[in-house]
């Protein structure tokens, strides 16, 4: 089958971690007789250089005309100093918005191999950690009404029942297929929004009988995650505490450079990893490539409905890793430094 | 000297833990020449049950007319069906809002004694952990405009340079009697309020050129924590954030249930242990009275400017806990459980 996928390298290690993204792509497509097809777009620092934007309407039209974007990385000390509405980071917030990816898939999973660098005590994490974080992504304060003079600013958090239902929905599915067990996140003993959001979730709970559905304050949830990681299965949570409950689950993982991110529309998949673009180490050949590597294989479940070449593409790494291949951020004292491109021939080799 | 305390013991294990406390002042005022005078007052669901609502104004008024105020928790699954805006929380935060307490004190600390029950891999941890978490306690999204219909909601996050110059202020003051770090914690890529504030914060930086002042994004800070957390001296942040960092931080000391807290306006402070009402063993003589006894340590600090009285309650904690005493919160197996009582009597001798 033919599949087009849009490309967006982006800045900083974003061209390195993608180069090998596409080396992988190219071989579970030989393997499987796939096609794939893809299409260059600018967003972030490098549109701003070349279009003075950081999204162009030209990155948003590529996208559309195809089936899944994969992304790299955006941002640097280069635009660090350009007012807020013009940074990087924007290109990335309106391609969520402007695409309809409303559903932040980020898992929180400890790699075996990687264990040594877990921050928790080994009792806590015991036989492994596995969280799926469910972030809504293109509501609430992120995108609500804003207001601003010299002495005085707001941002509005807004939700719609409707925002609301299709997280919900996503959370209970999710929930299904895996250990059944939900935990809504929200603040309802203070934000409306939050109300709403814990009252849509019950209201949607019956139709889920095989599905138990928690609630947790959010600044509770911050506490569990380190606490008692293990009681957690799905984590359902609007965009802003999602943003904050995701990047601790991922730091108390040990694996934050390994872990893959999609966020979902109802036709159009985002594909990235969570780490950023590290323009410190970029161009050097010491970026880890297996969270780009590994969102190219959420892409292949969520976006191809092709599970079983995503499964191939997470064993291949699970092998990498296992045959002691390591990348200079993951290598502990005395073990051999592998380049980005070393590691990624080792997946493809696993393939 | 003469100081007059209200006190609200609140509801669940709040009126043990409070007791405690009174027994401690008392002793340090004979011990030092001081004569602390308490008056009683309700708050949380006792007041609902005996007022129908959650702070009478009987309660403002006693408050107005003492120094300090001395308060154990509040809340409990008898109050939890009511609705959002008649539960005991709200009288918490119509506390805070009437009474002015605009900067919330929260130190994160951990006890030498405790130091097994730390969640932290035992070397991120290594020589202890000593953060002090400013809060902005009476602005932001829980006291902004809120709109709610029955497919929506609405909750404004709303700063004035005012509220985050006062906040800032007491950030660089208290780090410059620490150890000179303040970490301004903000999500200036997404929110105007962030951008205010940390503009604020940077106006405000020259004045103390002794202190160095760092920004990081929300997100980063929930990481950082886990990750690095001695990075960190003085944390200053905006309300929600601060209700979900610092109970972050406070988890990974391994000593949540010990740790007080200061909600300070311009001539009043109120002093409260920052673990809850502990419904489910109330009553029992089984809850640690050592975070509300320390809460009156910081009231003595604060409020009526005397460090050598709040120093020698914090020692004689530090010697009840070092000579063993343990409640069955911080017991490990095997060890002897001393009930609320004797934990007090045992600080109390140690004074
Ligand atoms: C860069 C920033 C705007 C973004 C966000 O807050 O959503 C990032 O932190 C993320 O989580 O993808
Ligand atoms: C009870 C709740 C309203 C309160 C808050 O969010 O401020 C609590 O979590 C706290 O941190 O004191």
């Amino acid at each position: 089958m033919d599949f087009k996928i849009a490309v967006i390298k982006g800045d900083g290690i974003g061209h390195e971690i993608i180069d090998e993204t596409i080396k992988i792509l190219n071989k579970i497509g030989k393997k499987y007789g796939h096609n794939f097809k893809y299409t260059e777009a600018l967003a972030g620092g490098a549109a701003i250089d070349k279009t003075g934007t950081a999204l162009p309407e030209e990155t948003l039209n590529i996208c559309r005309g195809t089936d899944a974007l994969l992304f790299g990385a955006v941002g640097g000390p280069k635009w660090d100093n350009l007012p807020g509405r013009d940074r990087p980071e924007q290109g990335l917030l309106k391609l969520r918005k402007e695409l309809g990816l409303y559903a932040n898939l980020r898992p929180a999973v400890m790699f075996d191999e990687l264990r040594r660098s877990c921050p928790l005590r080994g009792d806590i994490v015991e036989g492994g950690l596995d969280i799926l974080i469910i972030r809504e992504l293109t509501g609430g304060i992120y995108f609500g009404k804003k207001y601003t003079e010299s002495d005085k600013a707001e941002d509005t958090m807004e939700y719609s029942r409707h925002e609301i239902e299709r997280i919900a929905h996503i959370g209970f599915q999710t929930a299904q297929k895996r250990k059944g067990i939900l935990t809504s996140v929200d603040k309802a003993n203070v934000l409306e929004t939050s109300r709403l959001w814990r009252k849509t979730f019950e209201e949607i709970s019956p139709g889920y009988p095989d599905v138990t559905l928690n609630h947790m304050y959010v600044d509770n949830a911050a506490m569990q995650l380190v606490y008692n990681p293990k009681q957690f299965d799905v984590i359902a949570t609007e965009n802003m505490f999602g943003d904050i409950l995701s990047d601790e689950a991922a730091m108390i993982t040990g694996s934050i450079g390994l872990l893959p991110s999609a966020a979902l529309g109802n036709n159009y998949g985002m594909y990235e990893p969570i780490h950023g673009s590290a323009p410190d180490i970029a161009g050097q050949g010491k970026a880890n490539p297996i969270a780009a590597i590994l969102s190219s294989a959420m892409m292949l479940k969520y976006s191809f409905n092709l599970p079983e070449e995503a499964e191939n593409i997470e064993n291949a790494v699970k092998k990498a890793l296992a045959k002691g291949c390591r990348t200079s951020d993951i290598a502990m004292k005395n073990e051999k430094v592998s380049t980005t491109e070393e590691m990624g021939d080792i997946i493809a080799l696993s393939l």
